[in-house]
C-alpha cells in the first residue's frame, strides 16, 4: 500500500484529486495544504510520497537549503517506508521550465503536467516510490529549456524586486549595490531575456516561471 | 437528472473534478476544454448548467458581447432543459476581483471559489439550475471589490498593451493617440491604483486580475 500525501492550496482541487486517486486499490491519500504540512513546527507526516501542485504559494519559495527539502525530499521529517524519504511528485503547468527548475533542485523525482492523463499520474506516482524518475512527455521541452536560462542569480534578485515594483534606488539600498549597477543588471537581463524593456523583460521571465 | 457540462483546459484537474461530481446521483457530467466547446464551430452541448474554471485560457478574453455568451448564458448554442440557455458556474479563486467582474458581465449565476467545501460546489450547480444565483462566501468580498475597479475601459487598454511590454510610441500607434497622452493615462494608472511606478501598477492591476 503507498501512502500518499496530497498537498494543494485550494480545498476544492485538493477534494478533487483526491477523489480521483481514491479508487485505486494501492493508493492510501491524506491530503492537507501546504501551510498545513511544510512549516518546521507542523505534525510529521509518515508517508511513501508527496504530490504537490506547483502552484501552492509556498512552492515559489522552495529552495534545496530550505529544511522541508534539505536531506533529498520533502518528507524528510515524516518517515518513508523502508526508512528512505517519501518521493516527491509535482504537478506542474507546461510552459514554465522556471517552476521545473525548482523542483529539480528541491529533490522532486516525479513531474506531471497538469494537463496528463489521470494514468500518468498513477505512473508517477508508482515510480517514485520504488525510487525511479518519471517524466510526463508534455514537459520534457520544459526541462530542456530549464537548462538554459540565461540569467545569473543577482540578476533574478534585481528583477524579482523589480517585478515586485521597487523602483532603481529600492532595489540598489535592499541589494546593497550602487544604482548604475543596478541599472547595469537591468540592461543585462533585457538584453539576455530578448525583451523589448524593463516590462517586457518581467513579463517574459514570470511566464517561465523564473520570478 | 441534471446535465453538467465542466469545462476545463488541464485534462488532469477536469478528470479529478469529474470524479468528485461523478458521485452525485442528480449530475451527469459531460468534460470538454474550452477549446473544443467554446468556438462557433464546435459542436453544440445539450446540458442545464456549464461549470467553467476562470483560468481557462479563453476565459479572459470573454466579453458579454461574445457569440458564446450572448443571450444571458454560454450555453445558448445547446438547448436546456425547458428550452432555457444553461446556466452558467464559475470556479474562480479569491482575490481577484476582475475575473468575477469578467464572469458577471459574461452572465454567471454561480460563483464558487476553489477554497470552497465540494457541498458548496454542489449547491450552486444545483441553485443555478433552479435559476437562483448563487455566490460562495469566500468571494463576497472580492464583489464587493469588483464594483470599484478605478480604471476606465480606455486606461485598460493602454495598461493591457503596457503589461504585454510595449513602449509608449507602440501603444500610441495601437490606440491612435499622442504619445504625451499615453504616458497622461499612465500617470493616471499609477496614481489611481496607488502604485509606485508603471510595473508596480501593472502588477497591481494583474493580481487583481483587472489585465
Amino acid at each position: 500500500m503507498i501512502r500518499l500525501l496530497l498537498v494543494h492550496d485550494d480545498n476544492l482541487l485538493r477534494c478533487a484529486l483526491a477523489s480521483l486517486l481514491a479508487v485505486e486499490r494501492d493508493i492510501e491519500v491524506a491530503a492537507a495544504s501546504w501551510r498545513e504540512v511544510v512549516p518546521p513546527d507542523a505534525p510529521a507526516h509518515s508517508a511513501d510520497a508527496w504530490l504537490v501542485d506547483t502552484d501552492c504559494a509556498g512552492f515559489a519559495a522552495l529552495t534545496a537549503e530550505d529544511p522541508v527539502v534539505a536531506g533529498g525530499g520533502v518528507g524528510h521529517r515524516g518517515e518513508g517506508g523502508g526508512g528512505r524519504a517519501p518521493g516527491l511528485v509535482v504537478l506542474a503547468p507546461t510552459g514554465r521550465p522556471g517552476l521545473l527548475h525548482r523542483a529539480f533542485t528541491a529533490g522532486a523525482l516525479g513531474f506531471v503536467s497538469k494537463g496528463a492523463r489521470p494514468a500518468c499520474l498513477l505512473d508517477a506516482i508508482r515510480s517514485v516510490v520504488r525510487g525511479s524518475r518519471y517524466v510526463d512527455d508534455a514537459l520534457a521541452f520544459d526541462f530542456f529549456s530549464a537548462t538554459h536560462m540565461p540569467l545569473t542569480p543577482r540578476e533574478l534578485n534585481v528583477l524579482s524586486l523589480a517585478a515586485d515594483g521597487a523602483p532603481v534606488p529600492e532595489i540598489a539600498e535592499r541589494l546593497w549595490l550602487a544604482e548604475g549597477t543596478v541599472r547595469n543588471y537591468l540592461a543585462a537581463i533585457i538584453r539576455k531575456t530578448g525583451a523589448r524593456n524593463r516590462v517586457d523583460a518581467i513579463r517574459i521571465s514570470r511566464s517561465a516561471g523564473w520570478v
